[in-house]
C-alpha cells in the first residue's frame, strides 16, 4: 500500500553509495516530511550536473568544459604529471602548495576484487596523456592502500615500458607525527627509505 | 577550482540525514562516475515525489490521493484509531494481521530538545481525526522510546480530554524471548503488565 511513487524515491535513493533500504526510507521520509527545499535543489544540482559536468580531455577530472582551468594554465610545470586516484587527492595535493607540475585524475583505483582493472580505469587515456612528448616525469600519488599500491605498480610498469621517468610520493613519519603514535609499518617504512642528511 | 556544478551537488547530497561533507563528495563521484543512469533516475523520483506525493487528509500517511486507499477502505473498523510515528511503523502494524481499524500518522515524535513540540507535529490535525464522532477508541503504538512515550502521554491528555478512550500497545517479552536474553526494564515492565490467566 506504499504509493509507488513514494516506493520509486526509496528505490533511487538505494544507488546512493553506503545506502541500504532502511536508510533509503529515512532519508526518503526526512526529504518529504521536513526538507522539501532541499529535495527540489538535489533533484536540480542532479540533473544539471548529469548535464554539464563531464571529464577533462586532459586530467580526466570533473570540468564543465572540454580542458579544465588547471589544465589550460600556462604558468604550471607541463613536464612534471602527478597520478592521483580522485579528485580530492588533487585537491590535497594542491593544498600543499609544493607541487606545480600537472595532474592525472584516475577517477578511482585498481581492484581486482571488484574487477576493476586497467580496461576499467582507462589506463590508455593515462598513457595518451603521459607520451604527449613534454611529460618527462610521472610522479605516482596513489593512496597507500593495498589498491592504491597495485596501482602505482601498475601504471609505473606502464609508464617505464614508454621510456618515461617514474617516481612514489614518500612514505614515513607524518610531520609533527611521535613515533610512540605512528604505526610500526610506517616506521619501517621510514627506515627504509631513510636519507642521508 | 571545482566546478560550481560540482561543488552544488556537493552541497545539495548535504540535505540527506546523516552525509556529512566527506559522503557528500564521495556519493557525488560514484553517481557522476559509476552511475549516471542511478543519478538520472533519483533526479527523477525526487521531482516526480515533491510533485504527486501529499499527505493523506484522513490519517496523514504519504499518498498520491487525497484519501489514501486504506482509509478508504469500508471493511476497516472506523472507530479504532491507531496513532504510529511513521509511515515505516504503520507497515510493520499491518505486517501482524492483528489490527482493522484505522491509522493516524504523526509523522514524527515529540523531541523538545529538538523544538518538536504538538504544534510542529500538527497534534491538532489529529484531534480533529479522532473527533469525528465515529472513533471510540484511540490506541498508542508510537516507539518506548523516550520520545516516543512523550509523545503517547501528550497525545493521551489530547485525546482524555476530549472524552476518547486511550489505550497503549503492551510492553513485555518479546514473543519466542528468552528472560536470559532480555534486558531488566523490558522484565521489570512485563511483570508490572502481568495478565491474570
Ligand atoms: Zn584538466
Ligand atoms: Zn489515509
Amino acid at each position: 500500500m506504499t504509493p509507488s511513487t513514494l516506493d520509486a524515491l526509496i528505490e533511487a535513493l538505494r544507488c546512493l553509495p553506503g545506502v541500504g533500504p532502511k536508510s533509503a526510507q529515512r532519508m526518503a521520509y526526512h526529504l518529504l516530511q521536513r526538507d522539501q527545499r532541499g529535495a527540489a535543489r538535489l533533484a536540480g544540482a542532479l540533473a544539471k550536473a548529469l548535464e554539464v559536468l563531464r571529464h577533462c580531455a586532459r586530467c580526466n577530472t570533473f570540468t564543465e568544459d572540454e580542458i579544465c582551468q588547471r589544465c589550460a594554465n600556462p604558468q604550471r610545470d607541463p613536464r612534471l604529471l602527478c597520478v592521483v586516484e580522485m579528485p580530492s587527492d588533487l585537491a590535497m595535493m594542491e593544498q600543499t602548495h609544493a607541487f606545480k607540475g600537472m595532474y592525472y585524475v584516475l577517477m578511482g583505483r585498481m581492484s581486482p576484487l571488484d574487477g576493476i582493472g586497467p580496461r576499467e580505469l582507462k589506463l590508455e587515456k593515462l598513457v595518451e596523456r603521459a607520451t604527449d612528448g613534454v611529460v618527462e616525469e610521472v610522479i605516482l600519488a596513489t593512496n597507500f592502500t593495498n589498491e592504491g599500491e597495485v596501482t602505482a605498480h601498475t601504471v609505473s610498469e606502464l609508464m617505464r615500458a614508454r621510456g618515461l621517468k617514474v617516481s612514489r610520493i614518500a612514505r614515513g613519519v607524518p610531520v609533527g607525527g611521535e613515533l610512540e603514535h605512528t604505526d610500526i609499518g610506517t616506521i619501517a617504512q621510514a627506515l627504509i627509505e631513510r636519507r642521508s642528511v
